[in-house]
C-alpha cells in the first residue's frame, strides 16, 4: 500500500477564553489535518499542531513520504528526521522544551496515525488492534477544567460562564460532569496566587467526595511553593502535575510532597527519561503521541514506564476528534494506562472535522470507535468551514502571552512565578 | 481472524556434542512447534524450546487461547499469565534465572508470533512490515563457535570435527566462514581454563585480522578472573559476554574492563532491566524473543535499550528455520540493532521442520524471507519425522550436565568456576 498523496490542511476553530501559566488561549485554535491516499483508494488521517513552523515542516516532510509503503514507518521516520531540520520551539512553552529529537517526534506523528487508519481499515479492524487490542471498551477521561473570562473581551460571553473563583471552579465541573459524566477532574491552575488555587482545589474536594482531583499550575511554582501546596493538598489530589521546572526541581518536590508527581513538561522526549528516572523526579508520565512520535512510539514508551515503575495518564493540547480517536484507541490498548486522561474535547463545543457519531462520552469515557481504523470519517464541508477560517483567522501561531498582553500589559510568563 | 485450533508438536533433531559452561549437547536437541489455524483457514506457525515442564505450559496455554482473534495480544498475554502458574527453571540455566513474568514471557511468544504470521499473511506484508519495516534488507549473524568433541562418546564423528585447542577452533572458524560467509565470530567460552580460552580467541584475531570476535564463558569465571581475562584481551573483543554471574558482579567487571559487556544472563526480564541500567552492569543487551515475550515485546524492549543507550544483539539457543525466520525479520526492523546476531542453525546442518528455500546465508546474512508472514512454510513430512524423533529418543529436557557426566563423573556446572 503505497502512499500517492498526502493533502495538509490547516484549519482554525473556536476557542474560549482559558487561562493558563502562559496567558489565555487566543479567540482561535490552530490544528493541521493530515489525509493520506494510497494507491488503492484508501485514505488514513492525522491531525497535529498548526502553528506555522510546524505546519511548514509538515508540509516539507509530506512532499518526502510520497512513495513509501504504509507499513514503513521506520524508513518514514528517518525521512522526517532527514528532512525536519532545526528544532521548532512552541511560542507557549506548555509541554516544555523544544529538541530536535521532539520536533522529529511531532512531525512524524500525524503520518504515522494516518498511516495505522489505513491498515486498520485494510486489515478489518480498529486501529486499536494494531496495538494489541484493548484492555478496556471505553477511555475515561478527565474533567479538563480551567479559570476563564466569561468570554473574550469585545465579544459575547461564550455558554462555560466566568470562572475566576472556587465557586466559578466547582460551577463549570458540575457543568462538565452534567453534560459527560466525568469521574475525575483536573484542574490547569498557575493562574492565581497558589493559596487561591489551593481553595479551588478544597472547594472541589468538597464538592465532589471522592472524585480523583488533579492540579497542573505549568511549572509556575518555585520549589518551595511547590512543597508548601504539595503538603496543603495532602489527601486531597491524586497527583500534581508539573508544579516546578525541570527535572532536578521536580525530583526535590517529588521527595518533599507526599501524593505522586506528574508531567507533560520536563520528560517530553525519551532522551529526558533516563535522567528523570534516575532522580526519582516524577511518577505519573502523561503520554501524548502528538510529540512522542505517533501511537507506536507512544506504546514504546509506555512499556518502558511499566518497566520502570511508572504509572501512565494523558495530555491533551486543544485537538479535534481525530486525535481524540487516536487518543482513544492508545489508550484502550495500553495495560498500564490507569488514570483517566486529559482532553480539551468539551471546550470545542461540537466544532469538529470529522463526522458526527463516532464519537462520544459515556460516563466521563469515550467508547472505542466500532469502525476499522481510527473509525472516524472527515466531514468534509466542516474541514472546509475550518480551513476557511483559518485562512481568515490572523492567528498563525499559538500565543497565549501576547493576547494577554492586550489585556494586562504587565502580564509576563515566566516560570516559575510564585 | 479467530483462532480455531492450535498444534502444539514437540520435535527432535540431532545436536553435535558442543560443550559449554553447564557440560555437553545432548545427541538431540528438542523444540516445540506451535502451529494456529483461523476461522478462515489462515495458518501462523511459532517455535519454542522443547523441555517438558515448558512443552506442558503451552499445551495448556493453547487450550486457553483458542478462540481469540490473532490481534488481541494483549487478552491472549492476560490469558496466558493466568494460566502458567509458577515459573519453570531450566535444568542448564544458561539464559539465567527463571522468574514467573519470564516463563510467562517465554510460554506467550511461540503464540504471538504465530500471530503476526498469520496478520502478515492476511495483509499481504512480511512480519517485517508489522514491526515497522525493514532497516536492512539482510541480518548478519556471526559464527558461533564451540569446543566440542569429535563425535558424541560411541557415535561416529561428525563432520564438524574436534575443536579442543585453538588450532581446533580455528578450523572450525574457517568451515563456518567458508560455508556461509559469516565477518563476526563468537566463541563459547567457560569450558576450559581461562588462559586456554584467551589463546584461541587470541588465535582467531591472528587468523581473521579485523573480524568482530566476542567471547561467552556463560558467568563461568570469578569477577577478579573476568577483570584479567578482559584486561588481557583488550583490543580483540567486540564486546565480552556474562563473564560472571549477576548483575553486582557484572557492574564490577564492567567498571575495571576495556570493552563492553554484553548479557542474556544477568538481564532477562523487564524486572532486571532497571537494576542492571542503574548499575550500569552492561553495555549490550543479547534479545531473544523466544523469553522477551515474542516479536513486539521484544521491540519494546530494543527501544529502551536504545532509548538508555544500551547496544543490541542477539541471542540464540539451538533453533530451527521458524525461529531464524522470526529472528530474521525482528532483527531487520530494529535499528538499533547494530550487532552480528547469534544463531546456532550451522549446527543444525540442514535439519528443519521448514521448506528449504525460504532461508539462506549470503555473506554471512540472511535476507529477510521474501513471502508474507514469517516467509516460511511448514514441511511436514520433516515435522512428522523429527516428532517421531522426539518420541523415541528419551531426552524430554535438556540436560547438558547429567550427559557430561556420563563421561565425566567429577563434572560440576558451578559458576563462577574459575
Amino acid at each position: 500500500m503505497i502512499i500517492r498523496q498526502i493533502h495538509v490542511t490547516p484549519v482554525a476553530f473556536k476557542d474560549p477564553p482559558l487561562l493558563n501559566a502562559a496567558g489565555v488561549h487566543e479567540p482561535w485554535a490552530l490544528r493541521t489535518i493530515v489525509e493520506l491516499v494510497t494507491d488503492e483508494g484508501l485514505t488514513g488521517l492525522g491531525e497535529t499542531y498548526g502553528d506555522l513552523g510546524h505546519l511548514s515542516k509538515v508540509r516539507e516532510c509530506a512532499q518526502a513520504l510520497v512513495g513509501l509503503d504504509v507499513h514503513h514507518t521506520n524508513q518514514m521516520y528517518a525521512r522526517v528526521a532527514a528532512t525536519v531540520g532545526d528544532a521548532v520551539s512552541d511560542l507557549h512553552g506548555l509541554t516544555g522544551v523544544a529538541t530536535k529529537e521532539k520536533s522529529i517526534d511531532r512531525v512524524f506523528s500525524p503520518f504515522e496515525v494516518a498511516c495505522l487508519d489505513i491498515r486498520g481499515k485494510a486489515a478489518g479492524v480498529p486501529v486499536v488492534d494494531l496495538l494489541g487490542g484493548r484492555v478496556r471498551d471505553a477511555v475515561p477521561y478527565s474533567a479538563y477544567l480551567f479559570y476563564k473570562w466569561a468570554g473574550h473581551p469585545g465579544q459575547e460571553p461564550d455558554r462555560f460562564g466566568e470562572a475566576l473563583d472556587p465557586a466559578g471552579i466547582v460551577e463549570q465541573a458540575a457543568l462538565f460532569i452534567k453534560e459527560h459524566g466525568f469521574t475525575s477532574i483536573k484542574l490547569k491552575g498557575g493562574v492565581f496566587p497558589p493559596d487561591e488555587e489551593i481553595e479551588a482545589i478544597r472547594a472541589l474536594h468538597e464538592a465532589f467526595p471522592g472524585v480523583p482531583l488533579r492540579l497542573d499550575p505549568n511549572a509556575a511554582w518555585s520549589i518551595e511553593t511547590s512543597v508548601r501546596v504539595g503538603r496543603e493538598l495532602e489527601g486531597a489530589l491524586e497527583y500534581l502535575e508539573d508544579p516546578t521546572p525541570d527535572i532536578p526541581g521536580m525530583a526535590e518536590v517529588a521527595a518533599r510532597v507526599p501524593m505522586p508527581l506528574a508531567t507533560n513538561m520536563c520528560v517530553v522526549t525519551p532522551e529526558h527519561l533516563p535522567e528523570a528516572i534516575a532522580a526519582g523526579a516524577i511518577d505519573v508520565l502523561l503520554l501524548d503521541h502528538h510529540y512522542w512520535g505517533g501511537l507506536q512510539r507512544s506504546a514504546q514508551v509506555a512499556a518502558l514506564c511499566g518497566t520502570f515503575g511508572l504509572e501512565l495518564s494523558m495530555h491533551s493540547n486543544s485537538h479535534l476528534g481525530i486525535s481524540l480517536a487516536a487518543m482513544t484507541h492508545l489508550a484502550a490498548a495500553t495495560p498500564n494506562l490507569t488514570h483517566a486522561c486529559d482532553t480539551h474535547t468539551p471546550w470545542q463545543d461540537g466544532q469538529d472535522v470529522v463526522a458526527p457519531g463516532a464519537l462520544r462520552f459515556e460516563g466521563g469515557a469515550v467508547p472505542v470507535p466500532s469502525g476499522t481504523g481510527l473509525g472516524v470519517e472527515l466531514d468534509r464541508d466542516a474541514l472546509a468551514v475550518m480551513h476557511e477560517q483559518y485562512r481568515k483567522c490572523g492567528v498563525t501561531a499559538r500565543d497565549d502571552t501576547t493576547y494577554m498582553r492586550r489585556f494586562q500589559p504587565g502580564f509576563t510568563a515566566r516560570r516559575p512565578r510564585w
